[in-house]
């Protein structure tokens, strides 16, 4: 058994699903395990990770609008010293997580036919985000 | 330090969740490894896994009910073409997740007393699904 | 490739957030294992594992007063038996999570700088609560 670990960078464009499955594939390539699982962690408490359907665009525009009606802007909120799209974004992130172990063979994650990773930017405004990958495995 | 994993293969009968405590046991048992971590992962994106209680069967029921609050049927959604339970459904599962790791012992996971795992299936439908499960440790 | 695994017991005041990052930290330090993943696997169904922002205070109140919103106190419930704040607790502990895997290096959790890990109490009363630490690496 053996492991390896990276922090990927990813370059957001403001609140969207960035589809981070390649970029994880090529760093899980690179690794040279052949099988075991890949956890991956995201560093920030306004972006998080996610599964979802990668097929139809529909499906995230879905998604980012349901979790804008749960988590709206607003004067809810106490914390609003960062701007009105920091509380919902915290919130958004808790229900999203941070935290994905996903079973790996040959240089692969074992996702469904029609399930991609997204790194979720909550914030409206573009950031850059990081993403410990760490693989265990033999 | 050892792995081993398979897809296990469950049938749900349209919404509901689906108690596959013994079943992951089942296959715990058979990979004899003592002692680690057991990672479940579900293949699809609009079905999840999550734990809950065990033992009141109204808990389910109340949660299946909260579920379709949060994410009911109607015309919100960009996404229809598959059915008015698809979108709810792709909701419903980013709520829940699709990964899950459990630290395990003597082939059982550590679970408290009132916890059981659960497969959720959000579509109305009956549907095949597919769980990756893959155990790390001595 | 080694693993370690071990119990940490939490007393809560009732509802809130708990810091227990200085824990978890306390504990891998111990261990003796220099890199590799943490799985943290809170033993209940009203208490769950978030990972939040921890500096503002303020950030918290708003996460507590959201899930209080998202899953209020009220007669909805047809599980009723242990207390209007139980079946709540519940949906927010399925919300929120009870399994976090975080990569590790030099007995400290790879959290971004905003990032503390919190046991979440969802329950009014005070509770003891039992989260799993199982660490693998080398």
């Amino acid at each position: 058994m053996r492991q390896a670990h990276a922090i990927l960078t990813f370059q957001t464009d403001g609140q969207g699903l960035l589809d981070v499955t390649p970029d994880i594939h090529s760093w899980l390539r690179a690794c040279d395990i052949q099988m075991g699982t890949v956890t991956l962690f995201c560093q920030h408490t306004s972006a998080s990770l996610l599964i979802n359907e990668n097929a139809a665009p529909a499906v995230r525009r879905d998604i980012l609008r349901w979790l804008d009606m749960a988590a709206p802007e607003g004067d809810y909120y106490e914390h609003d010293s960062e701007g009105s799209d920091d509380m919902p974004a915290h919130i958004k992130s808790m229900l999203t997580g941070n935290s994905l172990t996903v079973p790996f063979a040959d240089g692969k994650m074992l996702l469904g036919t029609w399930q991609g990773v997204y790194l979720a930017e909550h914030r409206a405004d573009a950031h850059r985000r990081y993403v410990v990958c760490h693989a265990m495995g033999d």
